[in-house]
């Protein structure tokens, strides 16, 4: 029998009655004949209730305590979701991690899967079992501790089961019908995407579309698992949602497939700093040991052997990096003048594989961005995005801007 | 290093605050010099709301998906209370029941330990860790799968571990601050009891005293296990609460150690059944058929070859008790005229070891419910306790005339 593995996210069973309501759709599946693993989130607000209760103990907590506390409840809802199941007389039968096994590393909370060997789950079914449900986000460690993937890694279990089992495809259900052009929340011609390729998805993903972990995108991308996005709350046909795949089956596509954006970015400089060989390794070894998120850097043209050094991290992060630069300018690693602190502003990216073969974009973007009078304040680019560092208050207006001008409210 | 077992109940660990103060108590053996292994039950209410989903969501459950739902609140207090001990320096870990691992029978939500392997957790104990905090009321079946005790199974985790550890005692906290000789909220004159012997606790805990469960105190008395009941809400000395220990251990013991009453008794008496051999087998093999639990049974004098067959049993079996009843009747299994049923019954009983060498105290006990003017309907006796079915509405009056009659009140 082929295989199918379905996720349902956390407000997807957050109560009895979505938890039944997951497995008409799972039922739906098997009635075409696929052997479906179940993969399931906590009922929504559970796990927050956890992780509350751990931070009240401990605010330094055993990060192997975490994991055993906080994976409990996946374990509700896999079990609910099996009876539930059965209750539609559907074989089911429900998996913790350690059962599985999912094998994975030993750091606690942001373990990475080594393995899922299929025998056990292909056991059952092969004895006529049709549905696997596991709990996600948890595995086991080589000590044999249970294990967490870090926040939202269900994504990341769903995708790594559908690689181990080769399953046709893999579906996410969650609280929204599939990836947009753009959020429509704050652009109400955003459109809903067919298809969108795995690199595309990674950087919306990466850029703060928070449809997918980013993890579960590059092991999809990595694996060659198709992955399709789709809502738990509306009846679904086989067409439903985004599939993400390769970039091969997309017959056609645009330049740009999507606008993303960042709302709580900072922007530092240095001002004055040395300009010399390593100096940029010693900024951002500091940073990093202070565990700063940096994105984008920048460097301006030197004068008379100064520079000024441009980064942008989360909001939240600002104290420690100023916190962190001082204290390497106090032990001399560094020298600059001083820091300067920007947290008014946010990111807005466009991002699409066609730039590839495509020229123009960048300077498109630009030219829609002095239209509206917006100022850029960093750019970046990769080889399918380019992001700009704007005032946040011209969020709305750049997002809506540029997907008029790249037309992403009509179809390719 | 001596192993002391402590047990924390659902209310012990209601709250972060109360799984605080249950682990200062850990504290305090731990700075005596003892590695201790520290059994939790779920948040109180926790497991109730678990219940109460899996019920909702399959009336006829599989029992394997119920044990794999409702054994995941002992896992949070565990992890919970790990961390509060490591906050404390206390070097602690959680151990989940397929971690240690505490195997059982596959018989899922009544299953039995049948081993504790105690080597994973001495290891650590000899690696320097001081406590060990397990997940009560669960285990792992041969199969791999979890399995559950049955309610208020955390008891027999504990006194289990501590027969698997050789430990020293096994303190269980709970929300009483002992055993008395009988129930204080309907007899003020109770008294807490120092000692206790194990047969006695065994009477007391079947017959309706629910400080302890029933299995673990023929675990405790099969491995001579010194089990104490204390409170986990005062602060406690070596001689805290109730130890329930073997006789020998008892220096100076009354007749009779305590009062037990059950409430919700039933009365049925089956009119004129042919007395002839297997009748008996007959009956009580078609109620056991639908899980009846029949307490006590009385067969009256035979006349004309008929006699008439009286049973006790659960207020809520009843109805299932006359349909298995009627059923058999219709089967021609069984032959007899009527079933006439007494729901307004209660069962109060005397229990002590001392009944063994001391005569007169069914007489004296018979004596004091006839001064009262208490008609008894069926009498029960076995080795070290008596008895008695009575109405409901005089319950009060038996249990306090009895604890006046047999000097509970004072000390031996």
């Amino acid at each position: 029998m082929p295989v199918l593995v379905m996720k349902f996210g956390g407000t997807s069973v957050a109560t009895l009655d979505r938890i039944r309501r997951a497995a008409k759709r799972v039922g739906v599946e098997v009635a075409k004949g696929y052997d479906v693993i179940v993969i399931v989130s906590a009922m929504s607000g559970k796990t927050n209730e956890l992780v509350g209760w751990v931070n009240e103990t401990s605010p330094f907590y055993d990060a192997r305590e975490y994991d055993a506390v906080v994976s409990s409840g996946e374990n509700v809802t896999a079990g609910l979701m099996a009876l539930t199941l059965q209750e539609m007389d559907i074989p089911a039968r429900s998996w913790q991690g350690w059962q599985v096994p999912v094998k994975t590393t030993s750091s606690h909370s942001a373990a990475r899967i080594e393995d899922i060997p299929p025998a056990n789950i292909m056991n059952k079914f092969a004895e006529g079992m049709k549905v696997a449900v596991v709990a996600g986000f948890q595995g086991v460690s080589p000590e044999g501790r249970i294990t967490t993937l870090g926040r939202g890694g269900s994504d990341t279990t769903a995708v790594a089961f559908a690689a181990a089992f080769d399953a046709e495809r893999c579906d996410i259900y969650t609280d929204v019908d599939g990836v947009y052009t753009t959020d429509p929340r704050i652009c109400d011609k955003a459109r809903k995407l067919d298809r969108i390729a795995f690199e595309e998805m990674l950087e919306l993903a990466s850029l703060g579309a928070k449809v997918l972990q980013t993890r579960s995108v590059e092991l999809a991308m990595r694996y060659k698992v198709k992955l399709r996005v789709l809502s738990s709350f509306e009846e679904q046909s086989d067409e439903a949602g985004t599939l993400v795949c390769d970039e091969e089956d997309i017959m056609e596509s645009k330049v740009v497939a999507g606008v993303a954006y960042s709302r709580d970015e900072a922007k530092l400089t240095l001002l004055s700093v040395a300009d010399r060989p390593g100096i940029a390794a010693a900024i951002f070894t500091a940073l990093s040991e202070a565990k700063v998120n940096v994105d984008m850097i920048v460097q301006n043209i030197s004068e008379e052997g100064r520079t000024d050094m441009t980064f942008s991290c989360p909001t939240d992060q600002v104290a420690r990096a100023e916190k962190a630069l001082a204290e390497a300018k106090s032990k001399e690693v560094l020298n600059f003048s001083e820091v300067v602190a920007d947290t008014g502003v946010c990111k807005v990216s466009v991002v699409g594989i066609g730039m590839r073969s495509h020229t123009g974009v960048a300077a498109k973007m630009f030219r829609v961005l002095s239209q509206e009078a917006i100022n850029i304040k960093v750019i970046t680019t990769s080889e399918i995005k380019i992001s700009v560092l704007i005032d946040r208050k011209y969020m709305e207006l750049a997002v809506q801007a540029l997907h008029d001008a790249f037309d992403l409210d009509k179809a390719a």
